[in-house]
């Protein structure tokens, strides 16, 4: 293969297939490292963590470290249990994040926190948790542990950040930046890099790995954003303007404000206060969202960080890895559409 | 000194503070750690973790890794980070388990979710436990790490344990003895055992350690048990009957309902299932404990358990350590007069 330059939006239908399908073999070992490691002596453990961990999701983080393992031609097997301990912490803060936002849908399914009930979610990701440090303690790098008992107290951070941020119109581009970098970039970068240490890889692979997976993160989750307001979703699923609902400031609402009028400030300031929830309401809000060009640009936004992602490959030999790292983020943006 | 065997119950009136002074000097080093470790970017986290560790709060589980370090001669100062990292964990299991229990006071004032709400006492206890993690990592001893580690997944399992045995009247004496020995005595033990292990002494030293705070764990836990029953209490602390109030199946329960009548185990059956909860209900309560002999053999429970973590110190030198940790055990059983 020669050393094309990929831009993205090439592909008319970027896909994650290529991305699933070079890592299925070794994803059944981390299944199996996951299903065998949530187990406990009391039942309601794997019951409840089941009840997410086995109720679909993409494993879009251990995805990477395997991926990123074939990338660079990592021959071994410890990457099996990180990815799964990855997993475990991404799972650990799904619960905790159902629990501190009250929600009841997650994947289309009840969220865990409805059917179990607060205190045992709460737990059980706690369990989760302590269980990702023991298969990392296991695995013995201090340095993984390292990489990742950080990724995880800026995950946490960051999630406080939001709350913090939580209904408030002021919050800045910069900030809101902040936040998806720490609660949602910061463990797909941290699931990247952990290959390169393993396979004992020098500092520039660690790092170009680190930063293909924290844009890559920042791309997806300004996309999620976009997706939440977007007309399409808005008449398909009954999930698109939760965010609208909730008054939650993302980008497109950052932006949207920032451009608005003296009135349409207003109306922003009110509906993320929790003044403005009904179907007109997002009606007006989508229009809003238009005519400011808050949606097409955060798409834009990610773009660019899709784009950084692309091209911290740049450092990595072309190859079948490679193009499925490479898709794996046009597949990220093209879901805006 | 001489090597005299150490009895329960010799000394009148049993004190902490021989532990407490013993460990004066190091405990400035690790409150150090904890208020420099538990700053944060987010001024919400040292906010909400401040209320918590610098609400008074006696510092146990540090003092045990901090006296056990004294009691083996250890010259180092690797111990101060790690019994912060205790003190992490155990403040992000108080979080949430405030947030589990819906507790309002917590050490005489209000809980952290009472004053900062569920969602952020979550998400900070998350960080304390991420923290707890980064600074066993800068320590570097995956030994510790490994103990740490799974002390934390058996918290967890022992707490959603606990979860599953809600108001549930049949919780035999083994199921409860396995829920505190992992909700309260596994940190108690890891506690005292890392200093062995940074001191480099051998496993009997270590296994010694471990028993002497597991066995202490489970008497102060059984200690606390029945003094939340104590008629002395109850006349004076605003706490005292809240176990009961709770539906809690603590050990004097679940001696007063085995050993009971039929009549008197409709009354516990109903009692935890939340059907009494009178301050006539609680004065019965009391009644068939003392009849029945509850309250005292749980303390006699708590006295075996005592006696072993006494016993289990059989094998350091006499001198000053050795003397408060064991002050320390008699203190723990003296609170029940």
């Amino acid at each position: 293969m020669s050393a094309t330059v990929h831009h993205l939006g090439r592909k008319a239908t970027p896909s994650l297939e290529p991305l699933m399908a070079l890592v299925a073999s070794d994803m059944n070992h981390v299944n199996s490292v996951i299903l065998n490691r949530m187990q406990s002596e009391i039942p309601l453990i794997p019951e409840l963590a089941g009840h997410l961990i086995a109720g679909g999701g993409k494993r879009m983080r251990p995805m990477l470290t395997l991926a990123a393992a074939k990338l660079i031609g990592y021959e071994g097997d410890r990457h099996f249990k990180l990815a799964a301990a990855v997993e475990f912490i991404h799972t650990a803060t799904l619960l905790h994040d159902d629990v501190v936002d009250g929600s009841d849908l997650r994947r289309g399914k009840k969220t865990a926190n409805l059917v179990f009930g607060n205190p045992a979610t709460v737990l059980v990701g706690d369990f989760l948790f302590s269980r990702a440090f023991e298969l990392m303690v296991e695995d013995g790098s201090l340095k993984v542990l390292k990489i990742l008992s950080s990724a995880s107290a800026v995950i946490a951070e960051g999630e406080v950040n939001q709350l913090t941020a939580q209904r408030k119109i002021d919050t800045s581009e910069d900030r809101y930046l902040d936040i998806i970098g720490s609660k949602t970039a910061a463990l797909f970068a941290a699931a990247s890099r952990i290959s390169a240490v393993v396979a004992e890889r020098d500092e520039e692979t660690e790092m170009a790995l680190d930063s293909y997976g924290h844009n890559l993160g920042i791309a997806f989750q300004l996309v999620d954003d976009a997706i939440d307001y977007s007309s399409d979703s808005a008449t398909m699923g009954k999930e698109a303007g939760d965010d609208f609902r909730e008054g939650k400031v993302t980008l497109p609402v950052i932006l949207a404000y920032a451009r608005g009028n003296e009135e349409e400030r207003k109306f922003w300031k009110d509906a993320v206060i929790g003044h403005k929830v009904t179907e007109d309401d997002l009606g007006f809000a989508n229009i809003l969202l238009k005519k400011t060009g808050a949606i097409d640009d955060t798409i834009s936004r990610a773009r660019h960080y899709g784009q950084r992602a692309i091209d911290a490959l740049g450092i990595f030999p072309s190859g079948k890895a490679r193009a499925a790292m490479t898709e794996a983020v046009e597949f990220a943006i093209s879901r805006a559409y």
